[in-house]
Formats: C-alpha cells, structure tokens, sequence
C-alpha cells in the first residue's frame, strides 16, 4: 500500500472510529432530543441575556463580561434557527405556534437576524458605557417580546 | 419634560417591559434549566456534526449544505463553554465528569477551542471537496472521541 493509500486509509478508520461511538438512531434525532436542542438554545440565549435586561432593570449592576455575553447572543440568533430546522414542525411538548413554520416563517427568521443584528449592536455599547447599554438593551428586549408575543405559546 | 427625558424615559419602559416578562426567578437559573442548556448545545453540536460523520463513514451522502454545518459547528463550539459556566460543577443528572472544572478544565476549554478550529476547516474543506470533507472529518472526530473518553462519564 503507497503513502497515499494509508493516509487515506487512516483517514477513513479515524472517522469510522468517530462515528461508530454513535449509535446507528443517533443519525435520525428523536423528537425529544429535537426539543432539548431548541430549548436549550432558548436557554444559552436566555442565559446572556437576563443579567444585562436585569442590569438595564435597575435590578443589578452591569455584568463585567456583558460585552462578551452580548456578543454570545449574536451568535446565539445566528445559529438559533438550528433549533426550528425543517422536521421539528410537531415536536410534542414545544412551545412555538405552528404559525412560527407556516404563515410566519419569514418573520421568525427576520426577527432572529434582527436578533443577531442588535446584539451585536448591544456588544458595541457594552464598550461606551452603562446608558449606552441601557439603551440598546432596549431595542434587544423589543425583539424578544415581539417574537414571543406573536410565536410563543402562552 | 424635554425630549432626552422622554427618549430616556421611554428606552427604560421598554426595557423594563421585556424584563417584567421574565419571573424575578429566572435571574437565578434553575438547575434543571442550566442542565438543558448543557444538554441542548451538546445537541446542536450533534445535529450538525453527525451528518458530516455519517458521510465521512460512507453511511449517507455528503450533505448539500456541509459548509454551513460545519461553520455552525465552530460557532457552537466557541460557544460551549456557556454550557459548564460557573456555578454548573455539579449539576444534577450531568454526564460530565467532575474532573472538567477541576484539574481537567484547562484541557476541556482546549478542546473546546481546537474544536472550533477544526470544524472552521472542516467548513473549508467543504468548500474543496468530498475527500477533503473525509480527510479533515477524521480530525473533528478525533477531538469528540477523545474529550469524551477524557470527561464524559460512561
């Protein structure tokens, strides 16, 4: 066997290798490792945005990271939409309206790069100063409330 | 009242109206919740990652949007970490192992970041070809393998 073929070879054992530590049903998600996926996201997002809502409250002070947990969640709106991909319309037990997959689809997917848009914005002024927060923190919690208030279960 | 005052005004209203949706409660995470985060991110991980592994394995066709998974997957793991923040070392039902945020931990936020360096690759190697995809899905691979043999519990 010549180089090339043993590195290939290599290659492919390390993968398969990789993979057969998966079980064969794990390529197919179950509904509710589906669920856990998106409300676990709901939560990451959840998880670096409440102290600096709280902070913006007047609830707490401003968080030292807050910079980089604002950055978080403009990643987190950008890789969100992983959460609702295409399969995940009837997961039993969700929260989101089935409008959220039909007639309001393209909202949803607005509303999250508006999401990664002002977080990102949010980061920015993490680096002004505390009104500069409180300000934009403003324009991030229209766009939680929003998408809720139209997508959300009660 | 002058115009700042009424800006101002209105940008904290907003504010705390986004905020009051949330119970006093939710500032302080649930461990159950901090659980699903974990949990959900080590899904989206899975969700773009396993179909990449299938294929490098010869068990599916190499997905369309390759690429884009395997960017998200460096995303996700620039994220992780989120995940076993502070005040996560012992999480009810957790599979990590307690070594992760003792003396294993720098090891763990390494892995984490080799991760989101080889899954950028990965995206690349998408952008080349089916055997580049192969050749750098032997390398992610190796780095799932290897944490979890180091940190998961059985």
């Amino acid at each position: 066997m010549n180089l090339f073929a043993k590195t290939a070879l290599a290659s492919f054992l390390a993968a398969a290798v990789a993979v057969a530590a998966l079980p064969a049903s794990a390529q197919q998600a179950k509904p509710e490792d589906l669920l856990k996926l998106r409300q676990g996201l709901m939560q990451a997002v959840k998880s670096q945005w409440v102290p600096i809502a709280a902070f913006s409250q007047g609830k707490a002070d401003l968080p030292a990271n807050a910079a980089e947990m604002a950055a978080n969640l403009s990643l987190l709106a950008k890789l969100a939409p992983i959460g609702w991909a295409k399969g995940t319309e009837s997961l039993p037990n969700s929260a989101t309206k089935p409008e959220a997959f039909g007639a309001k689809a393209g909202q949803f997917a607005d509303g999250w790069k508006a999401l990664e848009t002002e977080a990102a914005k949010l980061a920015d002024a993490a680096k002004v100063g505390p009104d500069a927060v409180k300000a934009q923190a403003a324009n991030v919690g229209k766009l939680c409330k929003g998408c809720h208030e139209e997508l959300k279960k009660d």
